[in-house]
């Protein structure tokens, strides 16, 4: 008892993610004053924009520190109202609106509303891990569909007619997704709600990357049914990362539950972070994030040719998020042992496939642009030059 | 489907909060011109101390707005862990300090690593209502332990013995008490905690109301064992409700378990928060909150007698957090009822006994001193007007 931990039956299925080594052990090479080029990294390279920092730091001299109600404040459900209004053309009502604690808190809240011991939840691999993780802690069982290049490594209508059975109660796709940065077409997301919505099912959209699109529109999935559930974040888009917010849109007929799984697991989101994401909608800030998403867009439009050229395979071509996934196989059979050696004989941190799926991980690196071009162009030609050495 | 909510099963037991419904009713009534004496709110009125929120905005203006590692900043655990050792003399390691959500996620992480299906974990009644939804969201059992003034409304060690079966897998107590702010003395807690070890079980204490303590000293369970597994939080005795956060000890074997849960679940705490939490420990803070500490506690000496004379029975004096738990029979056996009819007629708010537990409560009232001294006694008067119509 006092040497070995005595934790629940789930737990054996709940891995460490390997990017956290990863990012652990290039923190240490960088205290030994190696250079390393973060390509591993989820998470923006920019500070939470000005006017956002601004709104939070007036909130807190104003002592906005106590709890609000659980569903978040109603002028920021109100703002995000009147994004998806302005931006969407859509119509949610702010009652739909239920402000969490980072998109984290969005999806606990479904998984403990909807999901019952046992209940499948449909998923595509390569996936975000975490999805997997918050399935099986309510005891439900994450249903892993293999995805590929012909799908854009996204769920489709006939995938959902080939894999939901008696115990599926559930799907969630991402649009954009991590790690492949593809999107879901509107006609493909209409299909699948309609399939889910007819078997009494339920099905979830993980927007929370859905500002950063590149070349291309994104279109809310809510603009196809009142029925379906999204999930956003003000984490990446909007730069908020560290202050854990998001938000959920719900049926109305849910609502009343969520609320009330949400006044038990968290009471409410934090307040000064709720007060600063009021400003995230103001025309000064937005121009900031256009700006950064230009930014994001050419470093996309450097990495993606530039990895093509040095022999990595990327068949589709990711229209979102900050990521590219790639078949690494023309050089390693093994990405975990690939990524090892890479960050340690060329410094270089790169995610292997194993954080995101069981579906060819061995084969699999995502790479993230989340820091300036000039170091992904390092980074580059640090691969290149790794490559030879192989 | 579109009418009615296809929720998970556990939702039947997962019952909205009576407070929520009767402080949106008192908001309701102020709003329409009616003054109420709010003593059903469990959070203090006082702003988060001025030198913590001046490290909140120090934080943001130096950009400290993204993730920290999943288990929080080494600074904050380590301040901790100095506080653990100056404030109790006890050695607590940083590496068993884990960053949370408020202690709500310590307690989430706890149940999600620990805690099986069918698992039950030990609790008394009354208690903090969440704790029982928490154990139902990994579909583990709340198993609930009528407690009486005779044990201080505490679990003791020959309740451990009367009820442990071998489906209990873990005993959550809380010292100070919600709703009943009462304490478990040193040498009941060492019983339990060796009691829970033999059986391979678990002791979770949560001391979020640990600085809140009047006339006596609280003494942390840390010293008793290093075992056992401690919730404590920055809302209550520090002030930052609104924040949200809190932290957890763990046995050191416990800690990488709970980390990949926290890793899943949150990614991080907020980071601004954690920031302004290291200025939780200065002098200077301590100066105020010490402050704040008496002045609940002329609240509690006002209260608690003024209570008793109008004819409410409190048996146990209440030595720590801001709740005296009453038993109204002498007035009413239906507590839901006099609350509901105090708030309208006399425009004082308390909660009944509902919120807490099984046990008795349509003759239990919990009263909040969370208002002035001066609110206080206006709404003695009132309560003691209202006394006289019924």
């Amino acid at each position: 008892m006092a040497d070995k931990a005595n934790v629940a039956r789930r737990m054996a299925a709940i891995q460490p993610f390997y990017v956290m080594a990863l990012l652990a052990r290039a923190r240490e090479l960088e205290s030994e004053g190696r250079d390393i080029v973060h390509m591993e990294i989820g998470e923006p390279d920019f500070e939470t924009p000005a006017p956002i920092t601004a709104a939070g730091i007036e909130a807190l001299r104003q002592g906005h520190t106590q709890y609000t109600p659980a569903r978040g404040l109603l002028a920021l459900r109100q703002a995000i109202s009147v994004f998806y209004k302005t931006e969407h053309n859509v119509v949610v009502d702010p009652e739909r609106i239920i402000i969490t604690p980072g998109s984290s808190g969005a999806l606990q809240l479904l998984m403990s509303t909807l999901i019952n011991p046992g209940d499948q939840l449909l998923m595509a691999d390569p996936g975000y891990p975490c999805n997997r993780n918050f399935v099986r802690l309510v005891e439900g069982e994450p249903f892993s569909i293999p995805v590929a290049a012909e799908t854009g490594y996204q769920l489709t209508h006939s995938h959902l007619q080939q894999y939901w059975s008696s115990r599926s109660r559930a799907v969630l796709v991402a649009s954009p997704s991590n790690p492949t940065g593809t999107l879901i077409a509107s006609d493909e997301m209409a299909q699948m709600a309609q399939f889910v919505q007819q078997r009494g099912g339920h099905l979830l959209v993980d927007e929370i990357y859905h500002g950063l699109v590149y070349g291309t529109r994104a279109e809310t999935a809510l603009a196809i049914s009142d029925e379906l559930f999204v999930i956003n974040s003000f984490s990446k888009y909007f730069g908020m990362t560290g202050w854990r917010l998001g938000w959920l849109v719900a049926p109305l007929v849910y609502v009343p539950a969520l609320e009330r799984v949400a006044q038990n697991i968290f009471l409410s989101a934090s307040t000064p972070a709720q007060y600063a994401a009021l400003a995230a909608f103001l025309p000064e800030t937005r121009l900031i994030l256009e700006e950064r998403r230009c930014i994001f867009q050419q470093r996309r439009d450097y990495l993606l040719p530039a990895l093509r050229q040095l022999g990595f395979d990327i068949p589709v071509t990711p229209e979102g998020a900050f990521y590219l996934y790639a078949n690494c196989s023309r050089f390693s059979d093994d990405s975990e042992e690939f990524c090892r050696r890479l960050l340690e004989e060329a410094g270089v941190a790169v995610t292997p496939g194993k954080d995101f799926g069981h579906q060819d991980p061995s084969r699999h690196l995502r790479f993230a642009y989340t820091t300036s071009l000039e170091r992904l162009r390092l980074g580059v030609a640090r691969i290149e030059q790794f490559l030879t050495t192989l």
